[in-house]
Order: structure tokens, then sequence, then C-alpha cells
């Protein structure tokens, strides 16, 4: 019952196959091997348009070096308030951007308010160089809350950008979770809605350590392969971070993963509000979900073995996510836990 | 017949199957599991003391992120002119140190010139605040020109770095060559002779993207943390990389590897050397020769698909590289076809 | 009738005198010259205790410069949401820290919440090296809101900073009006309170550009001269900074300036305060005051030549800054348009 | 007899005259005077051709920004081994680039070879973003060996980064003993031959803290006044960075102090050239001579107060530096003491 992180789940079996079929026999290094060159391929068919895509191990590494690209190191990063970047990075995004300022922007969901985004845009105008310049808007689609982006909404802040000169960003960390959350297309939720860059995430969601960073602009893009070589995230046995993401989309099995883990979620908020006691403020849209447990019940639960970790928005609420490695067993056993108590 | 880098080569069956091993189940992310906590004890074995041990995937980040330890922003690394970190990982050290330099010095087989060190030192310190402070020595091990130190060697680097008040780095992506090269034990060859952190590679070894640095200087170490996380090189699901590391320290896999790879490339050289035309004018100390060969051998050797790059210090100097992947048959083949030209 | 900033008013006779007596002859460059030694020992006498002090031209420089020798580039450093160095100086503190980042706190009189910080801290602690690490805290005295600390009220934060091991830095570009202000000793208001670090204005008081780093705490100030040295901040003709705080202490003309400014806004507030519609929320309690003005005073001052800059606390409320070089006949012609207007 | 440098030198009183006469009223702050204004004025009309100038206080400041802007952060820059930037700025250019490299390249007088240049170029092509990526070059004009670079020579170096997309700089601290010592136009020896942007030097010659920035190039110049706000480089009265240029170039004074300086060292030179056992190596074309000087005679010398620093480069060899407040006294005395010694 590890309801803790979809990152403390292993490695799914497709994606182990193809590293393993990748393992042996020699391969040029760097990025200039034929795994890497179908990963590219097969993403430019996924979202109907030539992408430059750039591998990374880590979701930190590629939103920071994401950002990097879009904003200037006297830039702001307008963000909501309890994004990933700005509250679980460290100063990651100030580190690779030289500097870059984000800007945590209030909003339900977590979702940054759009009028926010305007307003201070404008206010910061008026100070010129005394200010960050406005120069991006990061979005994290799954939220930071568990909700998910419909296109138009991302259309809302790709209008904002196009109108400022600002870049648009999309940390998809959980990005498949959002895809089948939102029963939306891949471009519709990205390019075709202004992102220029999106984070796209595989290892939450079954690989071992395989992040991509898609880039809808080719300008954005130029100077990237040197942001990734000298923050050292350039891998000379690169076939196998190609072969995690080959393994990861063959068979759609990104969004089969997904689908999985978002059912899940739904399963135990379903089943969780049918107890007595237990409140659930918050939509459940993807893999995560945000139950407010009496206390007893919490601690029924942690003495049972099951792991999730307090969420402090509000007293008592705790943040619960799912992966692709959950199984219906789980749920079930933390249900007939959860409802026991209240007997 | 690929000679081109030991980094082409694939992953190891017992390191890939120790990777296998941990692909099921849940664990802690960020590293607090217990594949990591055994990396660092069967480490702390190794080397006959308590080290602090981070792992991360590539090796520009490990000597980066090391040097950025032992080095302020303004200070100046010693390392040989020919050094990996100063012509090929772009600018990582400038860009994690915040700005560091790197100080190429001259010296035969790839070590810098202690003499020549000494010198600069003094030659600085007149300056003051004008110049870089003096604050790093990086040794690589094996050095870029395929030579070995001995302990005594590089103690006298470390005798330099105490008296001056600098940090000792070594940068020992071809570690396991080198223990092996030198018939030293790793103790010998790091902290006893005065080395603070070492940049301790797998990946070339036989990992697919696992290296350490090891600190022997806890002062150096503190922070490091911090570092890893805010350049994007804590990755979520740490288990794997750990699990590379156990698999690649296991019955000795680390040293047999290297064995072989030396082996491999003493049999090039012996080869080699008996073929009319062809010089070998360095040593082979470890996995890497710079035969000096004859165009018409040269231009046979590639036509029947063999890979090796030219090397710049001598016209016709080409750099082979063995590993632990390299077979026998292919050597044969490859002497053969060189012998083959000169008849 | 300038009222728009201090920073807008010239240089003070006594402070150009000095700056006119060191223009001839030769020197020592980059402060080996006997000007310069004098500032530290008169900055000693003033403080009572052995400082180091470091001159440097602009206040963002002091800023940044101080901030980061007190925090790491992975630190955070806690200052008032409306602080100038989150607020105007673009991106300075994370360009010369190396990427440390700011956070804005909440409080009264633009002071940060001491309690909101304690909380702050304990929060941040729980994720480790995922959040920033919580390093120092900054405050501005004169607050940009124009309120100034006693004592105990910056030992308040002093006894945080030492509980926590964070640096305390005094943001003082109007520290002359602040001790005025608070009628307190230099001393009390600084390191006896628990500042490790004073950025003390000069330029907005009188001189052209000349603004002093002042340690109280050796270990911060270690490195200092390289961090001013390699962010272009060493002046070369270093006795003409020297020179102009040696006018600008000699005498007490720092304090006699502030006395005046003071003065001045205290006399614009009493004025305004007389007015039929106009309010004064909030305390003048140094040389700004932050009226609240109805449209048609407002107006008529502007047409009459008057500046003065809106502020967005509230509507209708504007900032206006006195200084040394304000005169009595501008506050008097001030108040007798505003007064007119609501004949 | 103070030949240790032009930085120990005051002020010319021309140029106090003009910042006395800005002293007194108000005046907009951060550059939105009209004595800015009139500086750009000034130099495009000296340039003949519109500029956009940038004023900073010191030299180290004006370089490293200015390669900021011609050079990405994975950059590298070529200069002459001994040049300023790479020798004694500390790691300036490294902070304020964000991690751009420095290339050190040998050439005669000073100047890198542009053979040599090319040839680099053409090698780090090869390797991709593992090697820095070319991108400008910076010439030291007066070079730190003493010559003058005339316009022809510059347009080499245009030539080059015009062919490879490289910025071209020159650290022009000593620009108007350049101009003198070619007996060139400002215009063909900077932008008609290539150059983006000149670092234009007034404290040497005669200002109290005043560098120009000047760019050739809209496009490089663009974010300029980020870099400079946010390095803490932008004063908020402006106008005594103006007034110190507006007087530097009435009247064409700062030709004019050049003169007289290169004079002085010309008179120097003609005067040690004649004594038995000194040797001048090096021609004298600006303000600089490099001596070598017979043990006796330095010895002699020095006792009688005479100021020069020890040159590395041959033994013996000092450099002297005369400035616009050089007398013919001094000169006289110092000959007069040198011929001496070896009657």
């Amino acid at each position: 019952m590890q309801f803790g992180s979809d990152n403390q789940s292993g490695v799914h079996p497709q994606i182990l196959a193809a590293m393993t079929d990748a393992a042996s026999g020699t391969a040029p290094a760097y990025g200039e091997d034929d795994w890497t060159q179908a990963v590219t391929e097969r993403l430019s068919d996924i979202f109907e348009r030539p992408c430059q895509v750039f591998l990374v191990a880590t979701g930190s590494a590629a939103n920071a070096l994401a950002l990097s690209a879009l904003c200037p190191p006297w830039g702001g990063i307008y963000c909501h308030h309890a994004a990933h970047i700005i509250n679980d990075e460290n100063t990651a995004p100030e580190a690779i951007s030289g500097g870059a300022r984000q800007l945590g922007i209030p909003g339900d969901a977590g979702k940054p308010d759009p009028t926010a985004i305007r307003e201070h845009i404008v206010a910061s105008q008026i100070h010129g160089v005394h200010n960050v310049k406005p120069s991006a808007i990061s979005l994290s689609n799954v939220t930071e809350w568990g909700a998910v982006y419909t296109p138009d909404e991302v259309a809302e802040y790709g209008a904002i950008a196009r109108e400022h000169g600002l870049g648009l960003h999309m940390d998809g960390a959980r990005f498949a979770n959002a895809v089948v959350g939102a029963d939306a297309h891949p471009a519709d939720l990205t390019w075709r809605a202004g992102v220029d860059a999106l984070s796209f995430g595989a290892t939450k969601n079954g690989a071992m350590a395989a992040e991509a960073v898609v880039f809808f602009n080719d300008e954005a893009a130029e100077a990237f392969a040197y942001r990734r070589k000298r923050f050292g995230h350039l891998w000379s046995k690169h076939r196998f971070l190609a072969a995690q993401w080959l393994g990861y989309l063959q068979d759609d099995l990104w969004l089969d993963n997904a689908r999985h883990a978002n059912a899940m979620a739904a399963a135990l908020a379903s089943g969780l509000a049918a107890i007595p006691g237990v409140d659930l403020p918050w939509a459940v849209e993807a893999n995560e979900l945000f139950p407010v447990l009496p206390t007893a019940i919490a601690t029924q639960l942690e003495q049972a073995g099951a792991t999730f970790y307090p969420w402090p928005e509000q007293p008592g609420m705790v943040r619960m996510v799912t992966s692709f490695a959950t199984t219906e067993e789980d749920v079930a056993e933390f249900l007939r836990i959860a409802a026991s108590v209240t007997d």
C-alpha cells in the first residue's frame, strides 16, 4: 500500500526489456545512435509535427534546462506558487538559467491565475531594468494539486505568452496522466495551445530515469545541446536513455500505464468518498488524490503499513499518488482498512 | 573491431542483472533506499576508511560537482592541458563551480608537471585578488594519454596541495583500469596520497550510467547533497544508480573488467609493435594505446570496419581504447589485417 | 520641489571637497592607499569595534555582494516582500550569489514578520535538499515603507539567525536616516543586535557613488575581496571612493544630513496631516512619507512641478523622499499649494 | 617618479570641473539625465555613426559585461595569453558571462596570432558540444605589451570574426593612447574594422572612475541594460559618470592627455636607449615601455623613489607607464639618475 509517490515504483517490464535488448554490442556514444533518432521520430509522430527532442535522466534537469532556453538570466518565470519547480527542486532553475527568478502566482487547483499573470506583466513594465523581465510561464500538468488542464486552458496562457513575448513551458512530469485525465490529444495540450517546450516525463510512469525535453520552437532549441552538455546531462551511453523511451512509447504503454494509475486513483477516491468523515475537497483528475482523513483512519492505515504524506494546504489533508504498479488489491485493502475504522 | 571508446560498449550482464533485480517493488526515492546505503558501505570497505559517496549518471557531472566542492568560484584548478575536464566537457566545470578556472599545465604522459604547478602557485600569490586563487589540482587517472600514476606520484601532488591549501581531485573515469595498471591499492592511489575527492567511474567499464563521487574529506563533502540536487543530478529512482554499483563491485567485477580491458590493450600493443612501420611512442599502461600507423595500414583497417580516432599529438597517431567487451577475436583480426598490409 | 528620491540629489560640498583634495598626486591603486585605511579606522570607531570594510559604488552591488557572503548558492534569504533587494535590483542577488533565492515575507511597516520566518525555517527543514536551505535574513533599515527598527527589533531577528545558523544582513542604504530616526547607537542597531554585515549607504545621503559593506563577522568577510573583484567592483583609483567616505563621516556630516532630511519629512508630514482630505496611514520615522492625496491636490502639485511617485499599496498613496538637499522653502511651497486646493 | 601605472594618477582638472558643475541640483537617476544623453551623442559624433553607450565605473566591469553580450556561457573567447582580461581581472569574465572561457593565444607584441585563432576555431568544430563554442575575439589596444594595432591589423581579426560568426571586442582601457599611437581614426580602429563592442577607458587617462561600453552592433547591445543592472553597475547618480565623460571628451582632452602620456613614454625610451647596458627589446608605441635595466640602475632608481614593476617576460625587464600627469621633470630626473649609474 505504497501511495507516497509514483517515483517510488520500479521499472515496467516492457521498458526493462527495451534496455536489456540494447545492452549488448557497441554503439556510437553521446546520442549519435539509432535508438535516439528513433525516439525523435516517434515523438514527432505522437505530436503530429517535427519536434526537437533532448533526453535527460531527471525531471529537475528537464525543467531547469528547458526554462533556461526560454528565459534569460534576468527574466521572470511565472508559475503556480505550489509548483514543483519552485518548491521541490532546490535552486535548480536559478542555477541552470544563470539566475532567473520564479514568480509564484496563486490560483485554484494548482493553476496560476491568468489575470494575476497579466497584471504582474503590466506592473513590471513600469520599472524597466529594475525589475525582472517577464519572460516565461511554466505550467505543471498534472498540477501539483492533482488537476489537469484542458487544451483551452493552456491556450489562455499561450495567448498571454504570445501577446507579451514570453515563452510557455509545460512541466509534464506526469504528462501521460494529464493526457489521459483530460482525454485530450498531446498536440492540443501543447504546441497547438502555444507551448514552446515540454518536459515530458517517463520516470514516474514506468521508466527508470528518462525524461524528454520536447521543443516545438526551433529557435528556443537552438543552443540546447550546449546547455545539456555543460550541466553534465549528456549521457555517453545515450542509447539507454533512448531505449527507455522506445519501450515507454511502444504500443502506447505510456498511455496504458497512465490509464491504470488514474483509474486506481479514481477507485481510491470513490471508495474514500463513501466513508463517513473522509472529505475529498479537490477533484481527482489524474493519479493523485488529496483526501482529508480523520486522525483515527490515518493512524490505522499507517499502522497497517500504508504510506502517504501530509499535505500542508489543509489540516488532515494527505497526498496519495498511484502509479502503473499500483495493484487493485492494495486499493481494496486500503479502503477496507479505512472503512473499518469508522465502524 | 570497435576501438573508438570504451563508452561505446554496452552493459555487463552482471550489472544488468543487478538492475533487473531492483526493478520490481517500491523503494524510497532520492537515495533513501537500501541499495544506496550498501554502496557506501562497499566503497568504504574497498577504500579501507569511511567515505562519503554520491552517485550521479555522468562523468562530467561527477567531475564538475566534485571540483565545485574543492574550489571557490574565484579559484583556479590545475590540470594537464590535455585533461578531459578542460577539453571534452564544454564549460561544465565553470558552469557548476560558478566560474572557477581550469589552468592547463604541460607535462609528460598527460601528467601536469608538479614543478610548473608550484611555480604558478607562487607567481599567482603576487597579484592577490587580481589573479585566480590557486585552489585545486585535478589528476586524470588513467591520464588522457593512457598513462597511470603510481601512489608516489599522486603523493607528490598531495604534498603540494597540503602545503598550499589546495584540494586534490582525481578524475577516475577509468579508475579501475588505473588500479589494475598500477597494481596499486585503491587507498594508496587516493586518500593515502592526499586525494580529497575521487570521481570513480563505472560507465566506461561496464555500467550503463553510473559514477560515484567519493569524498575522503568530510568538510568538502558537507554541502555536496545540495550541489548535486540543484544541478539536477539527484535521481528519484536512485536505487538504479546504486544497483549498477552493487553489480559493478560484486565479486570484484570492476577489477576483472579492467584487467580484461588492459590485457586487450597490451595484446594490441604487443602485436602492433611487431609490425614494421608501426610506432608506439607512448607506454601502454591501461586500456588505451596510441600507435602511429602508416597510412596504408590505417586505411586498410578502416575499410575492414575497424574504428579508432586520430589523435592530434603526432601525425599519424591514433587512439585505440579497449573495454570489458573487447574480444580476443577482434584483437586478433585487427592485428592480422594490420600485419597483412606490410606484406 | 523634487521629492522623487534622495538619489536624485547631487553631492554635498563637504564630500566634493574631500574628493577634490584627493584629486592630485599619485597614490597606490586598488585600495592600497591611505584614504582607504582611514575609512576602515573611522568606521571601526563609529561602530566601537574592529570592522572589515569594503567600498563599492552602488547599493545593489553592496547588497548582493554582502548577501553572497552570508548565503550559499542553494540558500534562501528572508526579506520583506517589498524589500528593495527583491523588487528593485533586478536579479542582482541571484547573479552575484550564484543563484540564491530571496523569500518575500509579509509584515507591517516593511518589516518581515519574525514568526513567519521561524515557521518557514521549520517547514523547509522537512524537505532537505529539495528546498532552499534557510541561510540569511535581510532587513532594510530604513524599511521600504519608511519605518525604522529599534535595536530590540533587530535583536529579535538576530536571535532567529543565531538559533538556526543564518546570517543577518542589514540593507542600510538609508542607514544614517535610520540611526537618527531610531535615536539609537549604530552599534546597537547592528552587531550588538546580531547583524553580520551592513550595507552602509552614503550615496542617497550626500555622496556621489559610495557604499560600504561593513562586516562584523570576520569569517563571512574572508573571501569578500575576491567577490568584489570578480564582479568588477574594485575601483583602481580607489582613493575616490574612500575620499567620499572621509568627507561623509567628517564632523558627523552623515548624521547632520540625515537629521535634516528626516526633519524635512516630518515637516511635510505635519503640514499634510493638517490638510483636510489628506491621510497619512503610515508613521513617518525617517526621510520618507507615504501620504494618500486627494486627486485634486496631487494634480495641482504635479502641475506646479512637484515630483513624487505613486505607491501601489493603497489607492492614491504616493511616496515622497527628502534628502540633505531638501530646502525649507520647497517644503513650505509644497504645503502651501497642497493646502490651497482644499480652500 | 611614479611609473607604476596610469591608474595611480589622480583626476584631471577639466574632468573634476565637469563633475563639480554637475554636483548641485536634482536630476533624474539611473541614466535618465541630460548628461548621459549628451555622452552618447558625443561618442556617436566621434565614431561617425550612431552608437549605443553604457557607462560603468571600472574596466573589469566594462570588459566582462561587453564580453557577456558577445559570447554565450558555453562560448570561448580568444585573447592574447597575456591579456588583462585573462590575467588581471580574477574570474570576472567567467562570473559575468555565466561561465564562458577565455582561450589564451600566443603572439608577438601582445597580439594573438590570427593563424592560431583560425586553427583553433577549425579544430574545435570537430568536437561539437564537447568543446567550447568559438564565440568572440578580444583585443587589448594598447596591448598588454605596449603595442598598438593598425586598422588593417584589427580588420584581420574582424574578417575571422565575420567568417566564423564570432563577436569582436576591443579592450580599450588605453584606447586614447592607442588612437594617438596609431595615428588612426577611432572609427577605423573599431567598427570599420569589424569591432562589435569597445571598452573605452577614461579612468587611466584622467578620469576618476569612468569607462564606456560602446556598441557598434545593436543586436549585441539589446539586453545590455539588464546585464549592467543585475551585476550592480548601474549608478543611481548616473550624471557623475556622464559628467566625467563630458569633461574627458571636451576640447579633445582625451587625445591631448594621451598625446602627453605617449610623448613622455617616448622621451623615457629615447633617453634610456642612449644609456649603455639598457635594452629596449619592445617597441614603444603608446604610454608604456618595457626596458631591461641592469640591476645597478634599477636599484639606484628605486632608492631614489622611482616606481615601476618587474615584468616576467624577460629577466631584468620592468614595465613603466606614463600618464597625463607625468611631468617632464620626472622624466628628466629619472633619466639623469639612470645615466649617472653607468658613469
